[in-house]
């Protein structure tokens, strides 16, 4: 049955006046004085079809109408008015047979390129959403992406090997999902937030190499990015260190940018500490198609009194070379900005028109105002505060600014390694250390982690495209002592090390090997090599912001006789 | 740092004098006067080391023990005494640099190919139980049949799409796991049995052709052959009817099976029907390895009056050719199987040194003896009763007399489709039908369906492996009438539909193209591809029996507060 002889994007003069036989739905259907034309789609493309008012499946096709399942012969001939858009736009099929698969009612949303809907009606119908063919070629890609990225891997030695979705739960960071037992009512098993302890042991075990499209799962609130699963290339590898990975993963980039979308990826990628990332873009992901560079602003305000800036310990700034006629409304705007991305203050001062003016403009005498490193038609931007609060300030108006004046170059893609990261964050507010990363990340000196582990280093990296975090690795710690030192000093208990992860610590005793990985979040590389800023765009099935499936109208009520076995109830604990 | 130079199983004579990296365990530490010999095992195989005496080395080698891991540089040169059981046999490594990259205490498990340990002790420290080379073997393998399987279906054009692991419940079948919601408490998401609706909805949106290496999840009691979560390899594909799939299904086995294990697999494989195999093999999975085949007994007793075959419906038997010297002992346990698999009673008539004895031979005059199929040395077993449970009983003991007598032949492999199912089975307890696949399969004839349910058959298809059902597939209704029909039959209220199937009853009125396939059971085309019995040595971190990961101690108590969160009580329900 499968005798289709072409997909509907390949026809051309090539194949004139040869007897084809095509599949696919009626995208659009006309009738222009008795002749009948039908645009027949798959997922790789569209046909025109004719048929004339003396086919005897003539009356047949009267009742076609958009979206019916159709499956026809018919000879290639050439078009009378050619359409240049379409691949096929020199060719129309003159059907000989027809024969209606399905009939369709109008779908509640058009199947084409641009829509209207709202996305809830999207989500609800996804089965048609999913016929639009931007939609088809998202998925398409993810699908190409995910091999290119699998070739790399297995050409290489590594296995692909699967991992358990029933796990334990181990809160540290994110929520879990749990998954009541019905053998042993009142435990759980939990949904893994990433497969991080199963690939380690996979190298304990000596696979050496190791990968997975891993689901994963975080019981939070979701962002616009996030969904409540998610897909990663999980990668460990033993005998490693951190430059083995990195090159790694610069082949897998490379290749599958070439692949996928036949551009050239510059290999290695630059690498920029976790520090220089903060002082000058204000961010652990920073976006480098452009500049837009935060600076300390400290040396320019030497010997200027400005009395709220007083006694801080940092005043950073950057500058917007256009943007000397924002409105001050604008200003008004990016002073929410600033302040809900912990930043004190913005203060600002622009040169127009020959014109220094702007907030703190009267603080400076003439020659002050000359010496800025500022031109006709800039502006530029302090903020105040100490470091953590004055970077993520500035670097959220700097995302702003680049958005609003179009200073992001489109097809560009900017790789760049974020190295150098501290092991530990220290909570004032709770008094004790938690992991940057996750506690199975490597110190570079384990002799640092026991004497300063403020300022422990870890062997971490991040890789970072276009502003977006697209994947985190570091070496792990592969010798026991150094594993208990860090559970020790992220405040575990012996109790708590050996009831969480007693058999993990157990498990490096017997022969561990050096070994690190790194885990790639694949709906944000589809994401991005795709074009698109919705991660519900390259997800199949995705759920909305609040955790539902509206298609499937999931989450939702249970037979009361499943919670019986499960012997759990619904309600507030006491 | 990962810069060594050849595998463990790489070293030959070709590489003589040649100084050489390499990284691994200590498999095995030898001090024959005074020469210390390293066995230095990776994945791959074994390498032997040999540090003499006057090494600067020779101390640190001292201290080496078992599953210690090493990182050694060293000249290869020719062994003394060969070794023709390894690839590196003929040649050793003279060590002359040495690290130890960590050190191992004596582990719970011997790490070699046979082991006597329990398999609680394997499971607890399954890091160790993995590093055994036949262990690492069957994890190598599975990777391979799935990257094979998935070469054919990439290159034939399939998309590997993913879909959602926190779904919708749907019970029919079998128990779901569930996943309660912490947005809307009181309601639960549930882990999927199959992608089955999924998959169809992909076809539905116009992908054409999809797989997925799919996770999926039974809560049900376990079997020695079954795990909570196990792996399908998910085909789903549009304008196709049973022989496209059951055609790519052979393509696929044929691949797969030459490319990994060099095995030539002749195709198309054998078409035999439900009904036929349940009276030759008394079985829906026949193992066509060897003969045994079942028969009709009836008509060698004609006229012979059997008090307890009197009015039975069927009497069937098979002859054992090697078996006339059983003992009465073995043949009341085949009493015993053939009345747990629905048998009435086994009777059973030999012939040995001339002599007919057995059961019911005293009902038999001499030419009515000699006038039964069986020659010296044989037995011929009956089992009377209803079809279904004469044959499953025969079934049974048909396998049970082939592992015994050890008629079934290694290295063997024998596929089979079971074709022409019937769409619908009766329950006369519940009064109402099932479905015999699952409520989307095709019917063959929809006017059947409408008119004579019972006798209505369905375009179904399994694919059977040496007695294994590895895959279940049909084609699926695509219009929506026949799918309300469906239900219908099946006694679903409207509410019921609209409940839990609506929306895909929905679905198919927009344009739905024919379409079907089939889900290959990975787990167990893995265990049949590498020779072992049990699903659990094919399955990384498999649970026990009873659903447990003991070695994770998973399902584990939870934190109240998350069980707050999710406003969900542990205990009985009122």
């Amino acid at each position: 049955m499968q005798t289709y002889t072409h997909h509907n994007n390949e026809l051309t003069l090539k194949q004139l006046n040869q007897v084809v036989h095509l599949k696919g739905w009626a995208a659009k259907v006309r009738n222009l004085g008795g002749l009948i034309f039908i645009d027949l789609r798959d997922r790789f493309g569209i046909t025109q079809l004719v048929i004339k008012p003396e086919n005897p499946f003539y009356e047949q096709a009267l009742k076609i109408r958009n979206e019916f399942v159709l499956d026809i012969k018919g000879k290639v001939i050439e078009r009378e008015s050619k359409n240049r858009m379409l691949n096929t736009g020199d060719i129309e099929v003159d059907v000989t047979e027809l024969s209606i698969l399905n009939t369709a009612e109008t779908p509640p949303i058009m199947v084409s390129n641009e829509t209207d809907a709202l996305e809830e009606t999207r989500l609800k119908y996804r089965y048609l959403d999913l016929r639009r063919p931007i939609m088809q070629q998202f998925l398409m890609k993810r699908h190409q992406i995910t091999q290119a990225i699998r070739e790399v891997l297995v050409g290489e030695g590594f296995y692909e090997l699967e991992t358990p979705i029933l796990g334990k739960s181990t809160p540290e960071g994110a929520r879990d999902y749990l998954v009541p037992s019905r053998l042993y009512p009142g435990t759980f098993y939990a949904l893994p937030q990433s497969p991080q302890i199963y690939k380690q042991l996979f190298m304990v075990a000596g696979m050496e190499k190791y990968f997975q499209v891993a689901r994963c799962f975080r019981d939070e609130d979701l962002r616009a990015d996030r969904q409540p699963e998610f897909t990663q290339i999980d990668i460990e590898a033993s005998f490693v260190d951190m430059e083995d990975i990195q090159a790694l993963i610069e082949r897998i980039m490379k290749f599958t940018f070439k692949k996928v979308l036949d551009v050239d990826v510059q290999i290695p990628f630059i690498h920029m500490s976790y520090q220089e990332a903060m002082e000058r873009y204000g961010s652990d992901k920073p976006d480098l198609r452009y500049g837009l560079e935060i600076f300390d602003a400290k040396p320019l305000l030497k010997g200027i009194d400005i009395p709220f800036f007083a006694g801080k310990e940092h005043i950073r700034g950057l500058i917007l070379e256009q943007g000397a006629s924002v409105t001050r409304k604008r200003i008004d705007q990016y002073t929410e900005i600033v302040k809900k991305n912990h930043g004190e203050a913005l203060a600002f001062i622009r040169l127009q028109d020959g014109q220094y003016s702007g907030s703190i403009v009267k603080f400076f005498n003439e020659n002050e105002l000359k010496s800025l490193p500022i031109k006709e038609g800039n502006i530029l931007f302090f903020v105040p505060g100490i470091f953590e609060g004055v970077s993520s300030a500035l670097g959220a108006l700097r995302i702003e600014l680049a958005n609003e004046f179009k200073m992001i170059p489109q097809d560009t893609y900017k790789f760049v390694w974020i190295v150098d990261w501290p092991l530990l964050e220290y909570s004032e507010e709770e008094k004790r250390f938690y992991a940057k990363h996750h506690p199975f990340t490597a110190p570079v000196d384990p002799e640092a982690l026991r004497n300063d582990p403020k300022n422990a280093m870890a062997k971490a990296y991040d890789i970072v495209l276009n502003g977006y975090e697209i994947g985190g690795g570091s070496i792990r710690i592969h010798r026991q002592e150094v594993q208990r030192l860090m559970f020790d000093t992220l405040g575990l208990s012996k109790e708590d090390i050996n009831h969480r992860f007693g058999f993990f610590v157990d498990a490096l005793k017997y022969g561990t090997p050096p070994h690190g990985g790194l885990a790639l979040g694949l709906d944000r590389v589809v994401m991005l090599m795709t074009n698109t800023t919705n991660i519900k765009d390259v997800v199949a099935f995705p759920k909305t912001q609040s955790a539902k499936d509206v298609m499937m109208q999931a989450p939702s009520d249970v037979d009361s006789l499943q919670l019986e076995e499960l012997k759990i109830k619904i309600g507030e604990q006491k």
